[in-house]
């Protein structure tokens, strides 16, 4: 299957430089793209190779265009951003291969009586859905889910396999919920009395905004007594863990492994590095960029970025160093000592000593 | 539903300074609270918003109580720790909005033929329970859980949705696992013949006490020949990895993303904040609290708080800092030459360059 | 059950000294071996406790052979690897005591009608195999499992309970994905439009090769449109998360934790600590290793150890030092200044100072 360059460029814009009836299949990589696919040139380090290409088609920016068109052969897309193009067309390709689920709950399902199911929703094998809980129009809840009491999946939400959505908690439209991820459990809330932990029960929600990805085993934890919030747009990687009562601001990404403690509030536009952590109770602004694997232990309320890890070294040189961190105040007060015998011997002697 | 407040103290104690007929449904921090709702004032900074709280009552310790009384308005409850209190009262009005599950086994469980499942513990939809395991009273295993051949759930235990708990192992009263948590997966062995590993297998189980609670896709590693030992009243968070033959004292709590590698003893009244790491074969005594973030490479035999983490930077300072931090051996050469010049500048002459 | 040592060693190699009808019936470590058990010793600095053991029969290597025969009484089983030889042993004594999963599917298992399960494979229940799946010989899907369309599970692979195969990925021969894993989920691709995230289609695979192990709850992305790549005999812990199109190079170990950005190339025989973290597009050389908790933030093309976390303090030092690292530049000054100070001391004063 696949499409004429005319029938792409009338359903995703861009101006055409070429026939109209090529057919083509896919998209791939400037180099790896053969004689029925489309490729892009997003990097205009790499204009160079455009030429090289095999690609029956390529998407460029204005300002590559004319380079290109000294060297490249086949037809042209000009757009403004040849990789969002690129993403919209992959999605044109990919929705063409994929075989869509049959609307319908499927026999082995266990759907509660008073549960609100949509007849064009899909529900899979060995999926459980509890009181009260709605699944929206064209929403597919692959095999294996959970969906507690009273939750609530909006429009064309997809939750693969495996994943387990509790009670009470909500999801907007055209989410994605990817395996083996859990919204909505307790959060890590107790009083302690005399060494012993008293649970402090969770009774909040997640609530989640429209065009929100959630990646694999990533935990989203339910507020202790308000919400836990996740704004529109927000992407979270795999292997996350939001603590309750988090507000994550619209259009915020995080990389996998990323942790965030409880009562943080992330603002907008933020993005957030792999295994970078946050800690409790902090506000950050909006258009924070946190690099990969660092800590944030205080609030940051100006957009920029931030870095907080160890350099990398052999490790023979970082047991060295890491000796001098230990002993940096050592080296400090050197320094002072150092500084002030270097006063005395250069300091005009006192008048008071002249005699 | 809710309670009178006469029936709320005469269940969890405390000195009711107020009308006993007085209804409440609920509890709720100072700021939200409304006229239904108790709330409570567990930090004596805060107690000058007491009296704008719009609560019915207030939890209060005796050493708040007269100045709470001077502007509040409503009934008071003292109690010595207002935080428990309010932990306790929470439990109840959660315990009034619960759902029970009903004792019994969903028409679709697979269950073994000689598994014990106590007749008042509930087992969901689609659980798995294999030959010979045992399900205590009043237990609740939720939908999707997987409980292996002779693995042992204690009364009142609550296994969330999609759980998985492996053979043989076994977890006491009152405890708490997690949707997607995996209690008893091998351990990681291997014995290392020519660069190619040989899998050790992994024969102990994992022993968990009374009071424990698991958080979401939280992992614990079965022992390799010995158990791996969680004792009573451990709470941890999710996305936690225990190795296989660790320890965790009792009444220890690990906040998040916490990694502990194989054959670590943790003592009892430990804090792990969030994505502390520590290394496998370490002891760690009683009351030692690691801050989050930070990577425990020896063993701690003091109580104390430790730190390790790199401080958060401006990513245009770190990466400066971080360059010097890569030559700190240069920096001390330096400091060492400086010393020594002086060392010849200040002191004396000798006696032979007189001549 | 159990075996005689005769029958071991024609089993597994090595040299006998002692009664080869003599029964054992397990392993265990040096100090905690009985009458019945083989124990074992790797480690020449341990061979004085040998003569203590109570165990019937020792693995030795030739090395401390003569040294343990002088106070050990029991039998000697000689063996150049004696901890490769005990992972053997180990495992067939593990092998006596499993109950090998019956051959067939339970009938709460959905199959697609047009999947291909080899008769000899073990599909437990609640078990979810979609459309053109093919489950090798002797493979064993334990319950809750969900297979995607097309995908392939070698002969002997183990999937254990609650385990995600997504769509057409493919593992070999004696391969182990523990409870939890999540194997071809969508990488974490998007192109930005004005701050919005546009999904890119992930459409390639996860292609793993033979014996390899994936630890519980571990994610490992399909590609975007090449494929990831897990080569033969790598073993991954528990919580690991591998960014699509990786490839990780034969016989590589990672410990719990480890994540792994997207696109990184990693050699073979490496090995990762736990929590390590590797940033996205790097290059690995073969045979590096990395400590725990330690970030890599560039390549790195020559093999040894290599490390990069901040140490551990009391908090109070930790908090010195912390103030200190964010000055160095402060400090750097300081001693350039010193520097040049001493510079002019002890120049020669220059001719033109003279007159």
């Amino acid at each position: 299957m696949g499409t004429r360059l005319g029938q792409l460029v009338e359903r995703l814009g861009g101006q055409l430089v070429g026939d109209p009836n090529l057919e083509v299949t896919g998209i791939a990589p400037l180099a790896d793209a053969g004689v029925s696919d489309i490729s892009f040139l997003s990097n205009s380090k790499l204009r160079a190779q455009a030429g090289a290409s095999g690609a029956a088609a390529m998407i460029v920016s204005p300002l590559d265009d004319a380079f290109v068109a000294e060297t490249y052969r086949g037809a042209r897309i000009v757009s403004n951003n040849p990789y969002v193009y690129f993403a919209r067309a992959a999605q044109f390709f990919a929705a063409l291969d994929e075989v869509a689920p049959a609307p319908g709950i499927d026999p082995s399902a266990s759907v509660a009586a008073n549960a609100r199911v949509d007849p064009s929703a899909h529900v899979g094998a060995h999926v459980t859905i509890e009181d009260g809980a709605v699944i929206g129009a064209g929403a597919v809840i692959d095999a294996g889910c959970f969906i507690g009491r009273g939750a609530v999946i909006g429009e064309l939400t997809h939750l693969f396999a495996n994943a387990t959505f509790h009670a009470r908690c909500q999801i907007g439209k055209r989410g994605i919920i990817h395996s083996g991820a859990v919204i909505g459990t307790d959060g890590f809330g107790f009083a302690n009395e005399g060494g012993v932990y008293i649970k402090i029960p969770q009774t909040g929600r997640v609530m989640i905004g429209d065009d929100v990805d959630i990646g694999a085993n990533t935990c989203i934890d339910r507020g202790a007594l308000a919400d836990t919030i996740i704004e529109d747009g927000v992407k979270l990687d795999n292997q996350i863990q939001i603590g309750h009562n988090c507000r994550i601001g619209a259009h915020t990404a995080m990389a996998g492994c990323v942790g965030v403690a409880g009562s943080a509030t992330i603002g907008k536009y933020c993005t957030f590095g792999g295994a970078a952590m946050v800690l409790g109770h902090l506000t950050i602004a909006d258009k924070v960029h946190i690099s990969s694997g660092s800590m944030v232990s205080r609030s940051i309320l100006e957009p920029g970025q931030y870095t907080g890890f160890y350099p990398l070294a052999k490790n023979a040189e970082w047991e060295k160093t890491a000796a001098i961190v230990r002993n940096l105040a050592a080296m400090r007060e050197k320094i002072r000592a150092l500084e002030k015998t270097i006063k005395t011997l250069t300091e005009p002697t006192k008048p008071t000593e002249k005699i």
